[in-house]
């Protein structure tokens, strides 16, 4: 079958699944959303664009966001930044503060909330929140080609009111001296950044770098050198699905992050950059019907990593 | 420059290195081995075999048994194997008790000790001990194509006189009823696959099924599904190096299988299966010049799987 | 109220109490009691012993015999028993091998099981096990100054048949060279001694020695010094009841040790000896009644050690 | 020996003692103070004082401020304080969120920071800061019967400048909803309350009300009736000393609290309030020489509370 024929099926399934688990509610605008959404893009890497059931409603992107800011990041500070943020899963919750303490103030990786608050204390630098918010999101336009992406206000404003744990990590990696500026502006540009709002095809077009060895596709210039595509992928693979990512890797087999809007983005090197969007999170806390829809998309198409 | 002469580098650079690690102690048998050693071997896919320093010397593989190991228990009840052992990264050290209480004595993945003691009471099942070694034994050498692959007594039995921390694991999932026989036995069967003793080149040999979709080369009968290959890759590439597991799929980004022998198993999905050799560990407990060997031939022949 | 009449409104109100906790039930043995029962039994300073209810029926003091084995260990090997064993409050289950493993094959004290099992290790020293579990036997003959108290075989072999979890910490700390002998042997010793069978009335006669500042009331001598039958009272104040022993000590106010057959028994320091049993357990795994009894109790005779 | 002469000795020998612990640094206020401070005052139940050593020089109670904010708040909302705070030893380190996270907010104890701002948030209820920290004052001096005792505000602004970690489990109870008034406010509460500066001497008579179950010497009156100042003692024997609390009930046998100050309040139920002032801290973050001299005088004295 083509990729637009799987497409399709695919698609016409999610509209009927049953078991769609469950809409994140930790904040109003998260929980308001409609369980029935399902929307799927692919880019391969020709460029063409392959777009499924609601592939062009925005939602809210959340953690998926990580992949960017840590790619600006590792722009800003390079490689130094793994002194401190390390490169493991994390075996425990996307907010546990258990591993901190163990670890002294280094968070496992830079997709769990503590590392994405390193993270974004990095891309703060000296600057004002705003202007770190809005070096993100010019990048992520730049990404994706597409200058209509935004930042959900309101979503960043009720995660700012109710990001207590958040904050509580913030404040706990700043008393292991983990933290080099405002915590509360780092805190800023991090809920600020989990509140763009993005739709399929926009977020799988923002993904075509990673595809590409690095290379953005539009100008055939490098976003980030070969190596460290691959280890952004190697940590998406790893470290993607907070603690399902083994089981991610294990029955999809290729790089992917997740986000609690319900949204992810996967890629596969060389071949397509994919984001599914399906509100309804697993256990986990990963879209279930995103997560099926690509474990059904690499089998038929043998899209994983591990394929000869 | 070509693999030969990429071989011969590595093990030139290999022979001078100061810092080599510190060689496993925790047995005599282990601790005598002596740290100079460095091998390594690759198969193709096209079958020919490139070999550099001490590709010939058999060392006890450890860990490395594992992955035969676990794709012997996968062969005898297939998938219902999940039941008893996650597939997720640990987060936590290859011996550790505290994961099995919080998960109620299901291992996190069977790579790390728990889990691996789990494939060994299946791999055991209703058998006697020594029929069940047999079977890992007979496995190896069939992967291998060579029968002289053998299991060091004495290794086993140093094995069996100190795992007590292991026999602690053993009997710890045994109250949770997650180990259905003798976890005497069990623990037999599982000390006695670790010391099987093998070079890089028969342990490059018997990885090839992996980087052929699970087809064995000499008949391109299937060993296991393509499936179910690229599955044993995932677990791998998350879980293959203990708490470095991570580390190894950013640097390296080939799934692998460590021991504390200082072999490392590697696979290179339709390109090359490679085994290295050096005694001395890093402190995650994963050969330290076998790992540097992996990054530094990853690099210069572009075997990521997150390579286009 | 004299203490008679408040025994026996105690007793009368039990009788007629609707939540009685769940009788533990991991062995048959401990499962099938009847948890109606209830008994209470009082000696104080000048030997009046007071009985309620099933005060002579007898039951399985389980953990209730770790203040006896710790007694006779420090008789055997003084305190350097502390090296072995530490005399700081849990705050975790009874079982739970996660702190034995922070801290290195060292349990946090006498009265957890793993502390139990190496103070096991010390009564059995180089004996067999059959003259250890004799050793200890005798010792509550000799306190309670009754010969019937007897070892319920049936408990005991029971319990070696379902104590895998315990089988675990053994090995742990004997990986950690913390088992000085054999570690079946040490946990037969265990096993038996927590099978001891007694009644109310033998209880609370047993422990007159430490209400007494560690004299024998019947011959005046020391059973321990004075500041040793303090350092035990103080270990039972802090470690008495698993991870509820805060909450004993802050509602009750008197050293105790409960184990769970239903037993509890209490020291008030010069002043009495008592021992209550209900069967019934509460979610921290002490008599629910038991507890409850002694609250009431406490508070109606000032009898806590914070009372002026 | 008397008393007097036994404060001499004890005073006499803490000067020439070699070992004094470290003093804590981790502000500059408490860093820089002499270790060669030793101060003790005891004052008995007829209201004699005895003093050694610096008596009279004050210090910074820190920790040993939680008793008498606890007692404020139970006088605030009762006994349904506990809805929100255990009364278990916590088994790990005074600033741990492990637990935390564990028992969802809800902190081990009101001894251990974390139950300690908790405490803060229940004085500070609607009120500002500023009315809470001079509730807590005017109570402290209440009870000493000493307008000079004061709030050292270098010491206050230092905590607060540096207490990421405090702030971090107050953001993380937050996010269980156990903070009900302003984070930032209690948090100031707390900081001050810690700051409180006082002598050994206004600290022993402030400890008075303890030792006579409850009530004022100078006017009879209850401050606290004598459940309540016996369940106050429960929880400084059993928390009252970090997770060298099982030690000191071993080792001393009387409630006490202390502080990193090095500071020690202990209680003798209607026999005597100490108090105990050395700055060098052992491992456990207790006063060195204070925590001995304390042993020493329960040793000569008898005061064990598991004294008959």
């Amino acid at each position: 079958m083509d990729l637009a024929g799987l497409i399709e099926e695919i698609t016409a399934d999610a509209a009927h699944a049953v078991d769609r688990g469950k809409v994140a509610d930790y904040i109003p605008s998260l929980g308001g959303v409609d369980p029935k959404h399902f929307g799927i893009a692919i880019v391969t890497a020709d460029g063409t664009v392959h777009k499924g059931g609601d592939a062009d409603v925005s939602f809210s992107i959340q953690s998926v966001s990580k992949v960017f800011a840590l790619t600006l990041a590792l722009g800003k500070i390079g490689e130094t930044l793994w002194r401190r943020v390390g490169v493991e899963p994390s075996g425990s919750a996307f907010n546990s503060v258990v591993q901190l303490e163990a670890e002294k103030g280094i968070p496992r990786n830079p997709f769990i909330n503590a590392g994405a608050i390193v993270v974004s204390d990095v891309v703060l630098g000296g600057s004002e929140p705003r202007e770190a918010i809005g070096d993100i999101l010019r990048f992520v336009r730049f990404l994706s080609g597409d200058e209509s992406v935004f930042i959900d206000s309101e979503v960043a404003s009720s995660e700012e009111q109710t990001g207590f744990r958040n904050a509580a990590l913030a404040n706990y990696m700043r008393s292991f001296n983990n933290m080099e500026h405002d915590v509360g502006g780092a805190l800023r540009v991090y809920f600020h950044q989990c509140a763009i709002a993005m739709n399929c095809t926009q977020l799988a077009l923002a993904g075509r770098f990673l595809m590409l060895d690095g290379r953005h596709p539009d100008t055939g210039r490098a976003v980030v050198s070969a190596v460290r595509a691959r280890r952004i992928m190697a940590l998406m693979l790893t470290c993607g699905h907070y603690d399902g990512s083994g089981e991610f890797a294990f029955r999809v087999g290729i790089p992917g992050k997740s986000g609690v809007g319900g949204g992810i983005l996967a890629i596969v090197p060389g071949k397509a950059s994919i984001a599914v969007w399906s509100p309804g999170l697993n256990k986990r806390g990963n879209s279930h019907l995103g997560s099926e829809a690509l474990e059904r998309l690499a089998a038929a198409t043998n899209w994983s990593v591990f394929t000869p």
